[in-house]
């Protein structure tokens, strides 16, 4: 089970260091940590709170249980208690005392505490926001709505988290600034409002360990970069070592930021995740945003998807990233239906070294050598027998380097990762300079890893790589001249693409909603970061550090999400979070910048599967026109219709009470996607199939409307709706209707289609995706 | 002769580029470029205009001499005419050829063109200079006046020259924004007024040479970096590779610029430069600044002085750099008396890599690496055996280097100049960073050079060292952290401090007026540069660019009196070029930010023959109370009392009438301060001496007023004053006084001491250096 890492989501930078941190709690002895899921109902009414009922439990199992003693924990030990996002507590127990537990009144049910996967500002810009108009406008810039941020902690001085132009602290925050380990309460201000911290778990773990860092202050650099995303304020004049210069500033900059760290260098902990949520609920936050995840775990052992359960009952959306392992189908975290599940596009950004050659050519390579190198008018060599630069012996033989271009050949065997030791070869051999040679630029150029440019070199595809070659071979004595530290927007290629790296739906804890919700930039995003970590290397052993970085992930997703939707919340503050998310995922585009459909960065056509309903539209998002709305009954509704014990069941919905009213079990949530499996029956060919869905449409338009369906089949699918007109004679007034997918068979792989409810007017239309797959097994718990 | 060459004033980072350019003239044939000086009054009727008249001259010259023919030069062939600074022309001659010339009618002096020596913001702050009082309130910041900038070219597009919040070009303006390479006319603006190029005199030397800028455009740094600093526009966010960030404004940042480029990558020639000053004055610049300069090159050969002259005859001032062949005595050049002499003064800003050790310890040690190098609880060594760091192979046995910090001890035989070979040990063992213990930092900290830092480092003086040292030798695991890019001002120890590169005078061109005139900033100075070009090396082979750059020189300090002078003409239209000199010299700070007097940066006393009259003060200056003025019959006058030859006489004075005219020879020029020479009698014992002076100073106060003389004797002379009160009745009333110096012996060396006229009210004071000194000899024709 302690596979079943909870890990940030960020693809390159950061997961080494949490790996190694995530090994920490292997020395665990006799007794573990257990998250207790309780019945709060079924409290004896002796007891005149729950914090009195927790410790009273804890203390009869003392008594029932021989005493048994480890190196570290003498007795069971309270860590936490839970009354927010779910009931119950977390507690140090041995095997003995867990049996013991089980027979406690109000008991519902315990596993293990676990450790969690993290997943990483001109986006504001490539979003279209602005001050004067749409949702910026529409939300002050989302300055009466709270972000809480459940991560690694925050940098408090950085620019971002300054509060210039900000006014007073909405009343209804019941939020603390905590003290501790280089932090102290004035580190908060009207921008950053909370700060709070949660390592319980991690010392009921080992209690010999020292927590290094034992505040809300960020050691790692994800908490910062999250959050100056989601509501960083306006930091004029900030770059990642001159590339993306500029204003940074988060999708919601004048939106107050509250920071729950429960991830620590010394571990991160399930128990820790469920405190901060816990508490941000409690403290009045307006939106979560987590850029955390588990994988292979079944959705009634996921605390983050069973704390999000309770959020949403209590009215909070949680935004949270989809993941880092795509591209292959079905490796997505975070799937619940009752969570927004982000994935992580490129913006139309990108950072390039210009190579102009002695001939006057020039040609835009892609380039992050973090400094401003002097390579001008250098003479380049092109030598058949070096140019696959694997070789220091043959490089080393190379006269004049040090003022010497030298081009590395496209290695088709590497697969574009040559590139990392073809540069090592170039730096040991100590040229001048690099070119390198790659496959095609769209898989490989903005991978979005800023990482491996450690000397001046440009990476350029292989038909560039031609001309240049031509000219060297041509010229007596060619020359070139590369230029570092350039950024480009609105480029030349569509935007925006589907990241190879998100992961891809279905989710695998549940597959009854079609996942991911919706695609946010998170390839190369500049965000804040503490000044004081190494954040990139020149040579081998310089490295250098900045305040501001390009990190990618659908961790930077999550936190861009989550900004848009607290707007809509201060815009809309009597939306639910079924609401906000419907008006985000029917507005959201599914065709990029050459009104094209998206596409993946390897060119292949994205499905919903991968960018959810299309790319974030905030402008349009504010103004949907129809909502596909939800209760948290209708969440209990489909709880009931899983194949859940009771225990399973209330571990989601708390009490007994709610499991008795499971009267109307229904997976047909009023969700704005729809999706449709399919299997092979006994002779191996596909079954036909036919999906029936119910869904209901609010009008959260100005007045009385119509709107009129329009239909797009999956291939080898025929959709049909009923009625096709839907007339509303006023505002907020529901309407329903029916649709039925039937599958014709005779092809593999998903396909997708969609409808999309059309005002008459041509005001609004309200599109969802429909995806048809073939059938997924969900994670168990023996998975 | 052609080893008088004219250099760049730039000590560390300039030199070598000058120098490889400054032989190209050796491949001269047998033809030369001469400076010709005509006496105009004797231009025969028969000419419609000078032009005429130096054409028919040098035709007449073909016609008289039998045709020599040379690779270059088939014939005599004018270069230049010139007509503002004084009248000629040059001219490329045989020697048979020279010989005619020289009976041409109105001919006075020639000699062979020669290449001229270069000489390098938060300095506005430091100069107190503020938008609301003061000298930038009284002039505009100096929006009304032109400076022109005879240097290397500039580079338009940098943000000091772009012109925000400047006013229409004032109308007298009568130059050109000459197009060229890379450069045309729409690249001038309000701001960047004018810009002109002068390479005849390159081209006349060596017809084949291609010119490879061949515009006003900046190839080298020099031209754009002094532009900037005395007329910059307000350029914000810039910095050197993250030190003294900020915003960057010239000395006059609404003052206009008018660039005048004589000096190429491919040669430096006076005619070129003389070509730039004619143009300037006859343009109607207010203000010229030049940091170039010859040495050993008798007064009537200095092409710069002799063109100075012809300027201020015209009531243009020039402002010039001191030189940066200090600490000598009598280093100086562009000592004149008609020149403002400009000296190069440390600011109080300092830049830091602080150091703090594992036992918390912080050393603010001295740091210029140009990145944000990360180095935080890294190991630290000290090993008595290796601490020299001079042995690569003792260094490389030293396990882990990668991530270890090495401490450098100090070796007193290299006299602080052994950390630029320590480094490159520490950086081919490839050590994480180092720690170079020097002598006295303020020997070597802030000794100007930027470019040794080509790994992470700090310097530390000597005291620290042993405290890192005791540290690391008790502790069981040392470390430390090093922090980069910090900039100080306000430091703790005394400002300003002369520069140990500034040259000293005497001026051995003419020893008759103490020089330098004054001070200025001209250490670690950021402004502008083209960004393409090598600033900075990081390892041994990566160079980086940048568009501000730090930069020391007495090249620095020119355009800093310059932008000053520039704003008291603008305050004060009515005031003469020696009223303006008079102005900024009386009102300069001898005394330091302790109220000591001015420093070295050895810890030795400064003089008046290192500084002049002290720091300038442009506060002060606009309203200095009194002033020495002199006309041009006062230069006239000096000029006569000269052991000159009619001919030498007239190069500088132009025409015989003036010559005629030297009925009152006088080297006592009304000038701010005084010199004063002894020398030893046959039996070795130094003379009595007794030296006059008489000064008239001019009310440029309010009203009526009364000064009261305040004397500070040299040691071992003894100042006299007649009389010691002046009454002034009204304003611009002019009062003279006898002073008097008697030397009484006993001691060698220069000895200072001053007079300052103090009014009675208090309001102003008037303070004169008065230096006594050795005799000098000064440079003749066979130095």
């Amino acid at each position: 089970m302690e596979s079943r890492m909870l890990w940030l989501y960020s693809p390159y930078l950061l997961l080494y260091s949490w790996a190694l941190s995530a090994h920490v709690f292997l020395a665990v002895a006799q007794r573990s940590t257990y998250i207790v899921h309780l019945d709060k109902s079924l409290m004896p009414i002796v007891f005149a709170d729950h914090h009195h009922w927790h410790s009273s439990t804890i203390d009869s199992i003392k008594a029932s249980v021989p005493s048994s003693v480890d190196r570290f924990h003498s007795a069971p030990k309270l860590v936490y208690s839970y009354d927010n996002v779910f009931h119950g507590f977390s507690v140090v127990l041995s095997n003995d005392e867990l049996a013991a537990l089980k027979k406690s009144p109000g008991f519902i049910s315990a596993y293990k505490d676990r450790t969690v996967e993290p997943h990483t500002t001109y986006t504001s810009d490539f979003l279209k926001l602005n001050p004067s108009s749409g949702l910026w406008a529409a939300s002050g810039l989302g300055q009466d709505v709270i972000i809480g941020v459940l991560d690694g902690g925050i940098w408090p001085e950085s620019a971002s988290f300054q509060d210039d132009g900000m006014p007073e602290i909405p009343k209804r925050w019941k939020g603390i600034c905590r003290p501790g380990t280089q932090f102290n309460t004035s580190m908060c201000n009207r921008k950053l409002i909370g700060a709070n911290y949660f390592n319980k778990g991690i010392l009921a773990n080992d209690p010999t360990v020292n927590i290094s860092m034992n505040s809300a202050r960020d050691t790692n650099g994800h908490g910062s970069h999250c959050a100056s995303i989601a509501a960083g304020n306006f930091a004029k004049g900030v770059s990642h070592f001159g590339y993306a210069a500029g204003t940074a500033r988060g999708v919601a900059p004048r939106a107050r930021l509250a920071m729950y760290k429960f991830s620590f260098a010394e571990g991160t902990f399930t128990s820790d995740l469920i405190a901060a949520m816990d508490q941000a609920v409690a403290d009045g936050v307006d939106m979560i945003s987590i850029s955390f995840g588990y994988r292979f775990i079944p959705l009634y052992e996921d605390t983050i998807s069973i704390a999000s359960f309770g959020a949403m009952m209590k009215g909070v959306l949680v935004s949270a990233s989809a993941g880092n392992r795509g591209p292959g189908w079905g490796t997505l975290g975070n799937g619940s239906p009752w969570i927004l599940c982000v994935a992580a596009g490129y913006t139309d950004r990108t950072f390039a070294g210009t190579l102009t050659l002695g001939n006057r050519l020039k040609i835009k390579g892609w380039s992050l050598f973090p400094a401003s190198a002097f390579v001008r008018d250098s003479p380049v060599i092109y030598n058949k027998t070096i140019a696959a630069c694997d070789s220091d012996e043959l490089l080393s033989q190379v006269p004049d380097r040090e003022r010497t271009i030298v081009i590395c050949d496209y290695n088709p065997d590497t697969n574009g990762f040559g590139f990392s030791s073809q540069i090592s070869s170039v730096i040991r051999a100590r040229f001048k300079a690099g070119i390198f040679i790659s496959e095609d630029p769209v898989v490989f150029r903005d991978r979005g890893d800023a990482a491996p440019f450690t000397h001046p070199g440009v990476v350029i595809n292989q038909k560039e790589g031609k001309q240049v070659i031509n000219y060297v071979k041509s010229s007596v004595s060619p020359t070139a001249t590369i230029m570092f530290q350039e950024t480009y927007v609105h480029g030349e290629r569509p935007s925006p693409v589907l990241s190879g790296f998100s992961s891809r739906g279905p989710s695998k804890s549940y597959a009854g909603i079609a996942k991911p919700d919706i695609m946010a930039p998170g390839v190369l995003i500049l965000a804040a970061v503490p000044p004081d970590l190494p954040a990139v290397i020149i040579e081998p052993e310089i490295q250098l550090t900045t305040d501001y970085e390009l990190k990618s992930g659908t961790s930077m997703a999550a936190p861009h999400a989550a900004g848009v939707a607290a707007m809509l919340k201060g815009a809309h503050p009597e939306w639910s979070p079924s609401a906000i998310r419907s008006a985000m995922m029917t507005t959201a585009n599914y065709l990029d910048s050459t009104q094209k459909p998206i596409r993946e960065d390897d060119n292949f056509l994205a499905t919903p599967l991968g960018i959810g309903s299309g790319h974030i539209d905030p402008n349009r998002a504010l103004d949907p026109g129809l909502v596909y709305d939800a209760t948290p009954q209708d969440y209990i509704n489909l709880l009931c219709s899983l194949n859940f014990t009771e225990e399973q069941f209330k571990t989601f919905a708390r009490s007994s009470a709610n499991y008795r009213n499971c009267s109307n079990p229904s997976a047909d949530l009023n969700y704005p996607s729809f999706i449709a499996f399919y299997s092979f029956n006994e002779e191996g060919n596909y079954t036909w199939l036919e999906q029936k869905f119910r869904r209901t449409l609010t009008n959260v338009g100005k007045g009385g409307t119509t709107y009129i369906v329009k239909i797009e089949n999956p291939r080898n699918s025929t959709v049909s709706v009923s009625p096709q007109t839907l007339v509303f004679k006023e505002k907020n007034e529901k309407q329903s209707y029916n649709l039925t997918i039937r599958y014709r068979g005779d092809d593999s792989g998903g396909h997708d289609g969609s409808i999309t409810w059309v005002e008459k007017n041509g005001n609004h239309s309200v599109r969802s995706p429909i995806v048809t797959t073939t059938t997924v097994e969900v994670w168990g718990a023996d998975d």
